[in-house]
């Protein structure tokens, strides 16, 4: 997939929905560093990546940064958390390299009511999915030892261990830069 | 809801499929410490608790158990992760009080092609609900106090804190009983 209007088009919604979408998607050029989103907005968007990459991730109470997700290239990237409900956001979402992006309202991606069958049924499927594998980054987070974490990483996102640096790649595995370090060696061996 | 019955008559399925559906389901009672799942275990069942409690949780490489999540009465249970895809789950399932279940057969529950557009949007809505939960679940892990931890808990399961043995919500929380023990005192306080 190369843009949401490939997304939609494919999705089966009626020409004049079709339209009222694709009219509200807006296509913006970024640099690397650009905040996009901040913990406590409201009416959040959902950010499509064509190039690039962005990032979420929350501050705890002591300011430390927690990755929460990588999405570089066909990547979409928002809160779901904050979807149906309308409550502030806790996730940050910047840029980590250079980007194009295709940003929509959150909610759009919500209005299931008159979607029709064939794509109902996508969306169910894609969110199945989605529930999978955040129950998978769970059970790692609570019982997984450090290479267990950065295998899955690995898998999940296969062409991004070179572009990321090290710090951010220990965020997401909640571990510290030395043990990803240490845990690399040992699989160059 | 009281019943996958009731939860199933008010999805709007077709009266041939519905009669299979419920057809399929079978009420057991079973006693506390009863194993339902095991790892390793492929074409899975998923648990509606009408009475009692189960919970599912993983075993880590060291032979400690984590809680994944509690299911008291009126809660569905299973794997999520082995639904779509037909890989042996990563949850073992067991009841913490004597229990009347009904159980089904996962692959039931995702059989979504030829369901009505109404139980469609509801699923899409249910599904977005989840990823929600879980999403704020990973966020707790990473980046949230213990006692922020617990009062999450309180607000996800109302009315089981006083039924389950503290070492499993430390368990659930990812901290210590110690650690427990000491935010309950804070919290009375």
């Amino acid at each position: 997939m190369k843009s949401l209007k490939e997304l939609i088009l494919s999705s089966g919604i009626s020409p004049e929905k079709e339209k009222e979408f694709i009219k509200s998607i807006r296509k913006i050029k970024i640099k690397k560093g650009t905040l996009l989103q901040m913990k406590g907005d409201v009416n959040n968007k959902s950010y499509f990546v064509c190039s690039g990459m962005l990032r979420s991730y929350t501050i705890d109470a002591k300011g430390k940064e927690h990755v929460f997700m990588f999405a570089p290239e066909g990547w979409i990237i928002g809160d779901f958390q904050t979807y149906n409900n309308e409550i502030p956001t806790e996730l940050f979402i910047d840029a980590l390299e250079d980007s194009e992006i295709e940003v929509i309202d959150s909610k759009n991606l919500q209005e299931v009511d008159d979607l029709p069958q064939e794509s109902l049924v996508k969306q169910v499927n894609l969110l199945s999915k989605r529930v999978g594998v955040l129950q998978n980054r769970i059970l790692m987070l609570m019982s997984a030892t450090a290479l267990e974490r950065y295998q899955e990483f690995l898998k999940t996102y296969p062409n991004i261990s070179q572009r990321v640096p090290q710090k951010l790649i220990a965020s997401y595995l909640g571990i510290t830069p030395e043990a990803l370090s240490k845990i690399r060696r040992q699989m160059v061996k």
